[in-house]
């Protein structure tokens, strides 16, 4: 395969780290029109090639795919640029700034009978796979709700909000444990620091399965938390992404309803047992990721995270955003 | 001060027993109907007298005072008839199970010159009062946001959803630490384990000063959570009322936002610095609560949580219901 | 059965009121040659007898058995004055305050075929019986080594070191989980706040089976830490007592020797598993010990903590204390 | 300056990487005798020169400062080697085998008049640092003692105990933070898995000023602890190396002992107040000791952790090793 990165800013360089370390891999152009950044990636892996224009990789023939971590606003046009040229394409998340950008990808990508692929990396990290193991086999029950947090105080993006900067990560993971997307979406948030640019927000979802959701994002807070509860009807899992050791609990605890025997008789029954925290086998999700998409390119089998999965996040962040900028209004999604 | 104790089912020997220590209070009645709890009293009390029928009570003409710990639905009636026989009230929260039943009484106490109280408990603790002190300081600036979570596999209730069992809690608080009531709430929720009663709901709340609350609370939680964090423009500060020691940290964190001087330019400084858990004497609230009472019936003086405290925690209780009931409908006040 | 609880310091009052709540006590007199605390007493229980001169109690004919909380030093001569009279005693921790006393007791109980029992509580509480029952069921594999430390800023007392002072829990427990009593005993400690009273003290001590122990006491810790663990050749285990749920963990970890097939090789492979908090039910360990010690007059059976239990702490307690005083010599036990 | 780094195991590539980025080394060689580890250290630093042998280094005379992370056992040849051949040497720790070998390097040092260094990299990292000044500042009072965890489930060693292994750290800052060597030693440990290695070990020191100080050292524990409790006279101090935001906190609290004015009266009075969490600026500790090795090499001035301090640790290590294999036994250090 011969694979080129397209910006090298703050994620660019991993995503090169990695399919620099993958075998099938037997070529690799950096590209970012910032020079300096090319320089050190020529220092640090002298065997890249280094290209300043994007442009002049459209006509290369042996190039088969391009990832792209560049700003979200250039999603679209470059990875358009890419799937005319006839190269499969990965895209970091989110997908796109908007729905319709989303769309027309996807289209234009069918057409051509091309790959495309969305950074969504927790969906290949070893607690996420876990817990969507654990949801499937039954053991949590029915999924009633699901609270997250993904706060601290954080790098402030100053061209998209907390949501489009934080909620893709928890968009993606609830989406792939439910396989669902929210019915009606609803957000409260402010911009506290950047005026225009929401820094906190509260965001609520209601899936068709009855199942509830709330995702917390924040620049703004004194200490760093990555907590998500998912309470079923049989046990209750707790996911600590900030604990070195036991980053996914599953408490044997719950509460039955008996349904009256006699009419007005109110019975519950509370259960208390065993807290075990799943040995989680350790692995680099970024590695698994990168192949996945070298994979995909080689077999046109279609990736695990898509376009479609990339889109139906960008749908959501953007009903979230339009919330919160309506006083909170409720979304009604499609 | 001769008092009695109405209702001395979970919460009312708390209060009996604090009472019972103040010197102020040189007679006690304890009144319930069940008589079995009253022999348990008697047992544990020997000098407290013992009635069954609260009526009794309206003409004890050395009666000054009552403290009603019934169910929430009979706080109104228990409560006028005392008011009517001329007797100051002090209520459990909720103060009442509406807005209505809430403003009949305060009328009917102030033409009586009566004393009206709440049971806001936590407006008596001391972490509530030492942030309010540190708040009032100015050490955290203008206050952005608070979040609040008040969740644990609870004790549900047959009566009452968990917005009016464990919300009106951090409503008190948050309101009498900003000294204002929300002009905007919202809630998602959910009936999980018994039809029509929400086990589970996320308030979304905001002030005129544009600060804005969210509060989570659930009988359906795994672990026990009692976290709030408030982000100031200054400082931050997180209160964990689960800690023993250090429930109180102030975070020398933020971040400032300086005005661009030329156009474009993107300014941002991150401060961080010590975190600080300040030493907070320990003392029983319940027995500050009812000192207070006692003090306000003797001098009438206005208590610190009065009726109106006890109505607009009310107020919000019966919107954030609505909006669940209501598909998240945002509710704005007055 | 009628018993007696001569000292109501700090901890008698516990004990009188579990005694109190027992069916099977029906009559209980407190002592202490303190008249205010008398009338504390008779104020709150008011069925119970009081008495000032514990001697006054040694004829009383109906009196079965006596339980003595007063200070360790009048251990010894209040348990002969009532050992004499023929009646069965319950003495707190520490047994007695050195080898000579507890081994005159446990002859004169012989003699008259009474029971002595010693206040090692912490032999009833959950976590140690769940961690005994971990231990005996071989899950954890041959013990390897244990370490606890039980240290805070805690009450200086101005009668007996730290070592007299904590470590009797820990001893007590160890040697129940072990059933057995070291070998040899060592201590490094020192007095820092009160001359020649140690408030801090390292204690190292080997068991015949190849175990060994390190028990860490002080008065002068800045967190309170109450943790122990537990190494075996299988698994290990934690015991954090200051935990409010998760007081057990068990970890699947471990590493496995093997011996080298060729000269020279060396394999070890590590393990590393779930961990699992196991539901340990809650009681009140007092309740029970009360319970046991007022079954075991009854029925003449031998205590679980009988006195021989209480001698085999004193002994260790003994040896540490002077080591701790000779430069940590190494005591050689019997 | 010139420079080779001797030794690329495990921890030798992250001294060569830190030596790469540093300015003043302007010419590096790699050595190791195995060639598989050249070949790598070549692709990722293309830069830098590789040398199988180290003898051939001895006659570069162009060489003048040599960093040598081989096994402890090869140490003292090594360094000796490039002593006589007038090069100075930096040792990772510990310094080496014995006292004998450190003083015979130390002294053909002396004659050559040539730096050396040792690895005691925790004496250059900022929590160590931090803490120093916070004791030399008095804040903390006369140091009572220190008790300190280096514990988890790790890498056993196949050639050196586990004190040998972990305790060069704790002695190294121990010895920083006091200004001290210890006056005694003992200690007791066991070997486990591995006949003939001890794998846990309790460290006991006594320093003339009275101080005392516990080290646990252990290969064979179910979590990882990085603990160090200081206790002063008018503070405590906490160090946790595993948090990662709050690693030290102050807490202002005490006991205060009164002479007691009229005879046998008891007089303590206890302090309870703020917890203070200082900020601590990050750098990398290694880097930091790399630029003041090649600064002593350039200036020929005396490095904060030169061989004197290897030395000390080095005598140190081996008292309590030998009072490990004599059961106890105390070492009276010289």
């Amino acid at each position: 395969m011969n694979v080129a990165v397209i910006g090298l800013g703050y994620w660019g360089p991993n995503l090169l780290r990695n399919l620099y370390e993958i075998k099938s891999c037997n070529s690799l152009i950096a590209c970012d029109k910032d020079e300096s950044k090319l320089e050190k990636i020529k220092l640090r892996y002298p065997t890249v090639a280094i290209e300043k224009n994007y442009r002049n990789l459209l006509t290369n023939d042996r190039l088969q795919a391009v990832v792209i971590a560049t700003p979200v606003s250039s999603h679209f046009p470059i990875g358009q640029d890419f799937l005319k040229a006839g190269k499969h394409i990965f895209l970091e998340k989110p997908f796109t700034q908007n729905t319709a950008e989303a769309e027309k990808l996807l289209q234009l990508a069918e057409e051509k009978n091309l790959i495309t692929m969305v950074g969504h990396t927790f969906e290949y990290s070893p607690p996420v796979l876990k817990i969507k193991e654990i949801i499937d086999s039954g053991e949590l029950g029915k999924i009633y709700y699901i609270s997250t947090s993904r706060v601290n105080l954080g790098l402030h993006q100053k061209d998209v909000s907390v949501i489009w900067d934080l909620a893709p990560h928890d968009f993606s993971i609830l989406f792939h444990w439910l396989e669902a997307e929210p019915i009606r979406i609803s957000a409260m948030g402010k911009d506290y620091v950047q005026k225009n640019i929401p820094d906190v927000a509260f965001i609520n979802m209601e899936f068709a399965s009855g199942c509830i959701a709330h995702v917390q994002v924040s620049w703004l807070s004194p200490s760093k938390l990555r907590r998500t509860a998912i309470i079923g009807s049989k046990k209750m899992l707790v996911y600590d992404d900030t604990e070195n050791i036991e980053k996914v609990k599953i408490y044997d605890k719950g509460v039955d309803y008996k349904d009256p025997e006699t009419f007005g008789e109110f019975q519950l029954s509370y259960r208390s047992g065993d807290v075990v925290s799943p040995y989680i086998k350790n692995f680099e999700p970024l590695n698994m990721e990168m192949k996945h998409f070298l994979d995909c390119c080689g077999t046109h089998q279609r990736p695990k995270t898509d376009g479609y999965n990339g889109l139906r996040v960008v749908k959501a962040l953007e009903a979230a955003e339009k919330s919160l900028r309506n006083n909170s209004k409720v979304m009604e999604m499609k």
